[in-house]
């Protein structure tokens, strides 16, 4: 018997059909001799709906009150879940963050889980009832509800499914599964059946926008098998695992992209030991997320830095730079918000040669020019202009053979 | 400083407008000197939304589940009274039922409460932060979330009152106050300033509605004086409070009305002891509340019950008295879903004669039949045909001088 949790997202619990979709399957799922453990997110849009009303209320909005807000979904969501269970004869129970035991630190609106402390859902388990359990929320040391931030019900689902040592975590989801490519920019893109934990990683840091980060972190760190699929299909989709080293390895797996950042260039900095610390130490002070850092140095005397930051943060960023430009010597700072990034990933990089100059190729090929570059051993990814983003990804797509062969 | 417990309920948190507005009157209060915990209820129609989605997505409804999916509503409520009263510099903290230490016994959708714990609230007081409590809700000590039933957050606002010792609990509501009669069908109707537990008791009973049967006995029993007026005008409206000797007793405060309930008569039942006793067993078996009991003896031999029941009860009374008609003995069992009850109260009554002739003769006076009659030491209750209740009502609210004199 596999212990399974099953985390169904906005769109799985979107209306009253899809609830009662959702509880078929895990009503399946039991039948086929399984024990389901259920973690959901609030229904569609209400999260933006509760917050368009705090709007309406209140400019002021208290961290802990917004917490207290949003946590009105999921108490929805898992409440009527459980009324489909029972209505197709599953003995289910609902458990808010709190008491699935989900203790958080006090950070209100993007907490982190600490532990999990999960007797009761244990306790319901033994009992044959099915737990729905309320994914994005936890409760502080204190006693106040607190909710994860972003992609939180990812992150409720991978931690009960740690946890609790189940076999798989099964995040539904309305695409079936994890793409070779965005399939809006290439049709051509195949769903991969199998990613290692590091490929999706990477994948989700450069603008893979079916898992966040911090989900498939906790599934690594806490080796928690996940597989990604469709609650409209049903169909079995993509499994992020660890990496096995029987699986033959695909030399590239998926090619991403992304547009949602903004590159910051500061010119003319003396090429001397401690500027760059300086500099980057200011925008962390700042709370300012860096991603690409690229810096070359051409003549030994001054160097140029390049980075990329989420635009949203760009402007912050700039004023910071100019901010400390005269301390460091730099002679401008420069921004640019017309840029994209195009990725390729793959385990397989690192025993293969000729990847790199492969990719440089194809996109000369085309005449796309590259202006930033940054590797890791199973990562490329070029920073090119904005509009030629679709194009690039695309063409490496082609060029790495993972087009789809018409049948 | 007073400690006022103020109540607000579904219409007075309604929308976004009225939720500022309930956050400028606590603003006010406390710049008045007073400490203040407010009580919510679910916004409007919420409720019943939730309801409404409920039943969309399953006929079955677990009861764990429905007070899961109903207790979002005050969570949303509490939340943006919050964040209304932080924009005004009121600092303060939303508690849920179980936050508030509200404990209650384990009977789902109708949970009673059996202790409060509220050191949550006081150390909020003792912080300056003016607790926000979500009404309706509380906590089973197996740690499931319950609900109140009808009128429970009324319940819940002078439970919490009484554990706190609060000088106060204002029950802030859609009308001004308690009136002589309901002003839909009286016009000359006059509100109330100043009535005492007991009448508010006899008048909720008898079809009041501003306030439940269950609050106004809490209150009673923990002697904490309530206020009930408007969120709309926010004018002084109806104490109720302890009698006090001194009072100035009406003879009759009010003319109550009701036609939510239907008769059924047994008749023909030998007159033995314990021959309705066993009916009234039966009844309760099924969970039948049984309101209005007469018995009239007339030859010696057999008798006549009759009794009056909630309209959604007839069906089940009307099966239980077939039922165990042939075992009484009785020779028939009549319903009549065409009654109402016109009922007058008053402390003053207890030392005034000729109270119940006076009432009699009124109705007689305008040709309403009596069809049963019963009365306590400060009412007295009529069932007569329901399309000359509110006549009836009408003419004893001039009989008794209860008309305001336009001015």
């Amino acid at each position: 018997m596999a212990l399974v949790v099953q985390k169904y997202g906005g769109t799985s619990v979107g209306d009253p059909t899809r609830i009662r979709s959702v509880a078929q399957h895990v009503a399946k799922t039991i039948r086929e001799g399984n024990q389901v453990v259920v973690v959901v997110s609030a229904m569609g849009k209400s999260t933006d709906e509760l917050l368009r009303l705090a709007n309406e209320v209140s400019p002021t909005r208290p961290p802990r009150e917004t917490d207290m807000l949003l946590t009105a979904g999921e108490r929805i969501s898992m409440a009527l879940v459980c009324m489909a269970l029972t209505d197709v004869d599953v003995k289910a129970a609902s458990f808010t963050g709190s008491q699935a035991g989900i203790m958080t630190d006090a950070d209100h609106t993007k907490a982190k889980i600490l532990e999990i402390r999960p007797h009761r859902i244990r306790e319901a388990l033994d009992d044959g009832i099915t737990p729905v359990i309320a994914g994005f929320q936890g409760v502080s040391y204190e006693g106040n509800i607190t909710t994860l931030g972003r992609g939180g019900s990812d992150v409720t689902a991978v931690a009960i499914a740690a946890a609790l040592g189940a076999d798989v975590c099964e995040i539904y989801t309305d695409v079936t599964g994890v793409y070779s490519a965005d399939p809006r920019v290439v049709p051509l893109a195949r769903r991969l059946d199998r990613v290692s934990f590091d490929e999706m990683l990477e994948m989700a840091a450069t603008g893979g926008r079916v898992l966040m980060l911090r989900s498939v972190e906790f599934a690594r760190r806490h080796d928690v098998p996940l597989h990604v699929r469709s609650s409209f299909t049903w169909e079995s989709g993509t499994w992020i695992v660890e990496e096995d080293i029987s699986m033959e390895e695909a030399v590239v797996s998926a090619v991403t992209d992304d547009t949602s950042e903004a590159k910051i260039t500061v010119a003319g900095v003396p090429d001397r030991p401690g500027v760059a610390a300086k500099l980057f130490r200011e925008l962390a002070n700042r709370g300012i997320n860096l991603d690409m850092i690229v810096q070359n140095t051409n003549d030994n005397v001054t160097t140029d830095i390049s980075f990329t930051v989420p635009k949203d943060d760009l402007e912050a960023a700039r004023e910071t730079c100019d901010k400390v430009r005269g301390d460091l010597g730099a002679t401008s700072v420069t921004t640019d918000d017309n840029v994209g990034r195009v990725t390729i990933v793959g385990a397989g990089m690192k025993s293969n040669v000729g990847i790199t100059a492969k990719m440089f190729e194809t996109l000369a090929d085309h005449n796309i020019n590259i202006e930033m570059i940054s590797t890791s051993s199973i990562r490329i990814s070029c920073v090119v202009r904005a509009d030629r983003v679709n194009e690039a990804v695309r063409v490496l797509h082609t060029a790495f053979g993972l087009d789809v062969i018409a049948s």
